[in-house]
């Protein structure tokens, strides 16, 4: 079925001024691409097989723009940790299990499983240094029918000995194999993006040799920035040319401006960084279950908002503790609500239909045209049936669709879910 | 069964100090109540039927100190309004429906079959100020299997119209009614409770009926305390002779001393109240998600946990966005994480045993013993089966269990769920 119709209650937003609500209307999809939401289908559709939703929420996909693959096993435990102790204890030995093909491709599979059966359509995901590993996660993601983008890490510097390439040069060597053996497979949902871990773990050295890998191959960036203050003073020391922590990025080319980033985190970047943020065109991936749960803090997603950055959200697994982008959803706007209480009056909570919009289309847009049902846009869509949850009476279709956020209803509720037009459940 | 063991990883948390995991061991319940947790079965209990729950975990029920069941139906809804407005637009409306015993019996069906379904054993309920529909829900919460408190609400002023009582001496009769015809119906689990909305909405004279008709029935309290600051003016200014909020139910033989008192929220309670909260043995229900959600605020509980004072978890509906106390768990923690972040740096976050402890045994005290595993103790267990999540490896048994709560295996894990001995699912 490629071209098709799908009837239901229709909850998108286009903007950020307020959710779109069309009550038992119709949207079109043609060779994967939205045709436009419409109260009567239009003549030139009329052809087209309807599939009846009444009375159901067709939702766009979730866009999850940074979550860790490879950490996906321990995901909700060890949260009594601090970070370093965390990472210690918790990341990096699980992360070391992936110098082995046969727990990667174990481990893999079952993330690709949960991911497909879950809400979100297109991911940005780290693997872990092993570049045959992070091909085995590419496989399994190429199978979920998720669009995804995948990384092989580059740490140089400051990791442990298991996971510490032995120079700039072999990172390099290895991220280039794992490019060309990546095109070699084929993939049609599946692309690399250069994914340096952090510049504490990256010499600059190796960031300047990532930077013109992503030039001569044209892919997107992924890394953290500004994630919490010990890191931002270490990041400091070990970079004293660059004037802040994202500078450090940029100097090596690996900050937006011509090319895609995304940087997950932002909770403590200051007037400096932002500027460069808004003016290199970078994504902001926004965590908030990760901040709190490794009590990095709260991002100002308002400020952020208000100075027309690019902001989506991540479930960071495994500082987030869910894969759940609805959860993700959910903590955006409880957070947003505790920086408006304690730290700053003037920065109004998130509204629900903000938060929706930055899971939807906010993010959607690093993957290009989607997270929308406007005409032009590659259709990710999710058909939720709330008659899971019993309910006394009525309720307006605006209530549902932010309670089916509130009460999680992406772990029972998810009926259809569509990626590029193509049916995955 | 009266008289049965239960095999499998026991884990609880007899104290604050962290938790008692036991595996591969045996838990014995007679007559309802736990014999204690034995890596062989004693010589005296050999005679019982042992129910094999190997490499599943077992858990006591959880207690939920807080929740308002008719505001169920609108749960994670109307979250982006401020209190008041969130008051006359969502709650007040929805309780106003209470009226009419076919929407009560309808609604309250709903939700009590909700909390079967869920991890929650015992739990202390608000009802409305209707008196026929709150011994619906006392009918329904009987049927449920779970113990529980249920209170027909206090109001004589500041209500709108269609919920206001027309005197307190109206309100002390319906009150004197409702235990009344309670007693008639012979309920082996549901007990009333007193419950003034909050100071705002009883007249001194009310609460004063309230203080005699609590010492006549020897019967608990619950109300709220301390939630916002707008609602702590407005108390101060409608109680002139009161030194703080808590001490306008103290005058009123409404804050524990002789009789058990639960008080929802505390985020603000200065030093005077929470000392007279820890003199008079009152019990704290804190709850998180709504303190985040209608953008209160967060309780200091590391303090209160440090002073000695007795404290549990609520999921506060429709304020909370869930009936999970799995997720009043982990909203516990993450609020407590930004409170040390941001408020107070000597406020060590909660880890998650004293999160466990407190939707535990910590709770479970208002109720008597139960929450623990310990000799004595009423049985409320949960056996959860993890192996719903996927996972590549072999976990250890403390964070297969930190994991079922940040997952929200309560949704999908529950194998099983004993109320005062007796199996429910």
């Amino acid at each position: 079925m490629s071209n098709y119709v799908l009837k239901g209650h229709i909850c998108h937003t286009p903007d950020l001024n307020g959710p779109e609500i069309r009550e038992n209307a119709y949207v079109v999809c043609e060779n994967g691409i939205c045709r436009g939401v419409f109260d009567e289908i239009p003549e030139r559709f009329r052809g087209i097989e309807v599939t009846d939703c009444t009375n159901q929420l067709i939702i766009p996909g979730m866009m999850d723009l940074h979550t860790h693959a490879s950490q996906f096993a321990f995901r909700g435990t060890g949260m009594d940790c601090e970070l370093l102790d965390w990472l210690n204890r918790y990341a990096f030995p699980e992360e070391s299990r992936f110098s082995d093909p046969a727990y990667a491709e174990k481990a893999y599979g079952l993330f690709a499983q949960t991911m497909r059966q879950g809400a979100t359509t297109r991911v940005v995901l780290f693997g872990t240094v092993h570049t045959d590993a992070s091909l085995l996660l590419m496989d399994c993601m190429e199978k979920s029918g998720l669009v995804s983008y995948v990384g092989k890490v580059n740490m140089d510097r400051n990791a442990p000995p298991e996971l510490q390439e032995e120079s700039a040069f072999r990172s390099a060597e290895e991220t280039r194999r794992f490019i060309r053996e990546s095109a070699a497979r084929g993939y049609r949902k599946t692309k690399p993006i250069i994914t340096p871990r952090f510049v504490i773990s990256c010499t600059d050295e190796l960031l300047k040799e990532l930077g013109k890998i992503r030039k001569e191959h044209g892919l997107p960036v992924q890394s953290h920035l500004s994630e919490n203050q010990e890191e931002i003073k270490t990041t400091a020391a070990l970079t004293p040319e660059a004037d802040f922590y994202g500078d450090a990025y940029d100097r090596a080319g690996l900050f937006g401006r011509d090319g895609k980033t995304v940087m997950a985190h932002c909770v403590y970047s200051g007037a400096e960084e932002t500027e460069r943020i808004r003016e290199n065109g970078v994504w902001i991936a926004h965590c908030p279950a990760s901040n709190m749960n490794i009590a990095s803090g709260i991002a100002p997603i308002r400020r952020y908002l208000e100075q027309g950055l690019r902001v989506g959200l991540g479930t960071d697994m495994a500082g987030g503790n869910s894969e759940s982008m609805f959860q993700a959803v959910v903590d955006a706007i409880q957070v947003s609500k505790m920086y408006w209480r304690y730290i700053d009056r003037d920065a109004a909570p998130l509204k629900f239909h903000e938060a929706f919009y930055m899971a939807t289309k906010g993010g959607g847009a690093f993957f290009g045209k989607t997270g929308s049902f406007e005409e032009g846009y590659a259709f990710d869509a999710l058909v939720l049936d709330d008659t899971c949850l019993p309910c006394a009476r009525e309720m307006p279709v605006a209530e549902r669709l932010e309670k089916a956020f509130y009460t999680r209803m992406d772990q029972q509720g998810i009926r259809m879910k569509f990626v590029d037009g193509e049916r995955i459940l």
